[in-house]
């Protein structure tokens, strides 16, 4: 009982709450200690005690101060990380910070740098990596399956939109959506990212194209090892969450399509039916989100570097921020124009 | 917390520790109480330490005698199944039992007999249907998506054979494989089996011949509702676990494929290449333990029927052991024969 | 142009016109000299000139009487083909002949007798052999592939029953439709059936019923070899032609699913769609039609055995026969009891 | 008879010769008359001879002054293309031109001046639109099945690259290969492509590097109608032709997959095996080349456009043209630069 990791938990919001209730039935490793909300409310009371969590707050000190907490799981606003990131560190916590850790690249920079001097470990929410599917991938990569890789493909579209209020606060497609997939693109080609070309489009919701974002894109990138990536992005795949992705290399290609609810087919007079894909992330990744934070705890036991480091943050906004400024400039971007 | 269901499990095997996790990790409805084992251990006292529960012993009538616990899991061995249900019954407690109930029809309509005459619950733990392949299927049958029934074909093989000195326990393959099956196909046809006609063969391990039974066989049914049936199974299929069901009607056909790890296919110069299927029952049906679980506290809770009643139990045991003497007697079977 | 195999056809039905078109646009190394047919309308007349066929006849014996042609496809109704393989066999001719070659083994047992003594050839028209997915099961067995063969597996039904008047005079669903299915099954277990029992109902048509007839089937065989088999039959799948074979072996299984006309696959709202089974036989077997005739001119150009043996046309009918028989005295049947 | 369509072919190289075997097999609405190719052969004799054709000339005017020859097929090399086109234009034949017309849209432009004043059908031979997948997504498309079309996404990758001989004179891959893509892309998402933006390596061959080639690329299109695309490109995929087509839209997504040789799975130990796909043009385009042939003669019998025209000729020139001068740029480069 000893030596479980002792938590505390900023924000329990809806990934917040996954994360802990995560921790609770699937990782007898750690314990989740303290919960920190800034807007407490009797409901997340209850759920918070009904799960047996000893600690609500809405004060995120108190989860610094208690020298018991070991690791931090900093789950607020985009807005709040890089200082929840800096507290912690300076703190001497590890860290595990939801994706992405700011949309400045000097906060993110600063954040990174007192996470180095403190010698704490941070991990990043990018969860994807932990999908089986796409973890399979790059194991057939790193095994050698498909040879030298050339081309990443990857497909990734939305259900439905957020909300417009939600759209004019997200940063844009690129750093709100795309984030994700530019991580993805790096994790499988294994290579930083050196160039980007985006073009995107309103062709979903004309209120989005107010709010001044695209809902349909397509971005290009070319890495540093010479292989080329292309990532399409709709807010609206009306057939579900379609996330896929494709290598393509020197002795074959890899491929991972959707998961579904079912095997089942059925035959009729209108043709052969299948299912569509799991509706949205936290179906298609409830257990990439175990499995992300078994892997951040492992690597804390063990003292090694997680699995999705700080610096990989920082790159995978920058992608980001060169995606954005192409589809702005309506030309291809160099990385280093941003960082 | 006082509305929970209280829980007696007898038998801390392979299957009782699953039912058990699984209620404590998924299942805030109900807390296990009490685990009773003929042959405690202090590797059994660990685990159920570790998962809080907070009664153990090596007496199953300290369950019996609980007032607390109202329902009681028989995952013991099944020469016992039938006993421990009638003390359950008879100490007013609603009943989860193992499949299968007994292998001798005498002894399941008399444990059955005091069931009703007790008027608790009972449900037999035939967790495939609760498997959500083969649940989607039965799903589209009561929709009306293929219409009246006519075939139900079920294909369902081991990946390796168990040892040969369970085989000689083991009551034979249709009564300790194929009576899985069985029930599936009542479940899917819904429509009792009128009719077996079994053959049979050794073609695996000679060994299981000389204990004398057989490793691969076909089994043919006939419905009440004039459906016709098959079954195929083998002992070992190097590939792994094969769970298939398909359903073929008046209006289409629903047919039920093999979960798999990944949904990862593999291009290269030999051909493409995807997963096996899951391994064994332990990772095939690893949420339909959970389901059926659920199922069964749910139909307590409300006061409803089962889902799969002690009846379920008697026709399946039927099935199997006219299976048995069709393929000894080496012609069709008659149920009413066995029963 | 000399060393072109020529050939007269019997029988300028649907069938026939196949195999006359195939030659005429796919063989150059054949040539269609006569086209006989007892009931010769305008129609085929017109149709064999636009085919460029130089002779067409309502006497068979202007095939027979004719030395230029070496080789004759018997393509008239099962009742005539015994007699006209008695006639082309005594006039010298290698014979491809439809199946079956007749309802009795008396029969059929007389016309091979004569085949022998003259020293022809003679195929049956078995065309399921040379389907691309079928042969490629069969090559994947013949190569070691999946090891011993234990279970042979055969689907097939068709999108729609025939006219009750073809019903009544077809020798029942084992005799019409089953059959290239148990050719199918030896052809993949590559051992004889020594017994059979079959199982049938009327589900589909009643009309079926009052003919004498079942519309829906399975029929299980054991083979010499030890292996097991079933094959499942309905006159209507509403989804088309249903033409599905598994094999299940010692070192893996090989399957073959059905063709359809396209790879394309619509994902919308309600599901993921793909195409429905290519319709029937003509679309689904048009290149077997193709693949079995280039075998026989083949074998007759090299003087090897022709691929599909009058001996295997006789064990497929009496295989059809044991079936029947096991049907009416429901009871397992040995083939060596109707042959 | 004397009604067939009277076809004269200028080129009897491997494409030529594909034409006139198809017409002659499969097109019964068509004669092949005379076939010129200037380096006349003993082996092209022969096979003309072989096939029936009753002329055989190195003179391709002997084409173009027979009043009896209606149709002309230029299959000869891409540099003598226009200007054959504007001598059978001039004789008042109607034409069908492989790919690509010319690679100088001057050229182009003129050449479909003459035909237009000529008054003459000109097809261009991108026979990808003939096929049944792709041409199974355009009627998904046209019937409304997935909306308003928003994402056109083509992956097209060779099983093996070219001679570098073949490489240098072939005009670049974006003339040379992928003019075939934005043709379908075209034809997809039924509108003009307004802007290219290429990125292309050199990651099979370092000889095409130095050749002046790229051997991978992508390719992102912006269509006039709002939609956006991409293609894929690479010289060498190890696992043969890949040749896929995905349209996303606001009412769902239709994608094309592979066809294969066979729809057969082999599961053995190491997993689950499918086939490859067909190997490269000749096997996957094989009925695309019929259906291409028949769509231009029933256009010229009809009277109607043909389904590939002139100007779709010389649209998919600009882009490959556009994307050749984005890739040496390194810019997005609108259509109307280069047109």
């Amino acid at each position: 009982m000893t030596d479980k990791i002792t938590v505390g938990v900023i924000g329990a919001g809806r990934i917040g709450k996954i994360h802990v209730s995560n921790i609770v039935y699937y990782m007898p490793e750690a314990r989740v200690k303290t919960i920190a909300d800034a807007n407490l409310t009797p409901e997340i009371e209850a759920w918070a005690k009904n799960l047996g969590i000893p600690h609500v707050t809405n004060n995120a000190e108190d989860i610094f101060g208690d020298p018991e907490i070991s690791v931090v799981l900093i789950c607020s606003s985009t807005d709040t990380h890089a200082d929840y990131i800096i507290k912690a560190a300076r703190s001497g916590k590890n860290i595990f910070c939801e994706k992405p850790v700011d949309l400045s690249v000097e906060k993110v920079k600063k954040a990174l740098a007192v996470v180095k001097e403190a010698g704490v470990r941070l991990q990043i929410g990018f969860n994807r990596r932990f999908d089986h599917n796409f973890a399979h991938v790059r194991k057939l990569i790193d095994d050698g399956a498909i040879g030298q890789v050339q081309l990443v493909k990857i497909t990734s579209r939305d259900p439905a939109p957020p909300p417009i209020s939600y759209v004019k606060v997200s940063g844009g497609l690129f750093l709100d959506m795309t984030i994700h997939d530019f991580d993805m693109a790096r994790f499988q080609a294994k290579s930083e990212v050196e160039e980007v070309y985006a073009q995107g489009a309103v062709l979903i919701d004309p209120e989005i194209g107010k709010a001044g974002d695209v809902d349909t894109a397509i971005i290009m990138l070319k890495f540093a090892n010479g292989a080329l990536g292309v990532i399409d992005n709709s807010r609206k795949a009306v057939y579900g969450y379609d996330q896929r992705v494709e290598v393509f290399g020197s002795a074959g290609a890899a491929a991972a399509e959707n998961d579904t609810p079912s095997q089942v087919r059925l035959s009729d007079t209108s043709g052969v039916h299948a299912d569509k894909p799991l509706y949205f992330f936290l179906e298609r990744y409830k257990d990439a989100y175990i499995e992300e934070m078994k892997a951040f705890f492992k690597a804390i036991k063990e003292g090694t570097e997680t699995p999705v480091t700080g610096q990989d943050g920082l790159m995978d906004l920058a992608i980001g921020l060169a995606a954005t400024k192409s589809l702005a400039e309506h030309r291809p971007v160099k990385i280093f124009e941003v960082l």
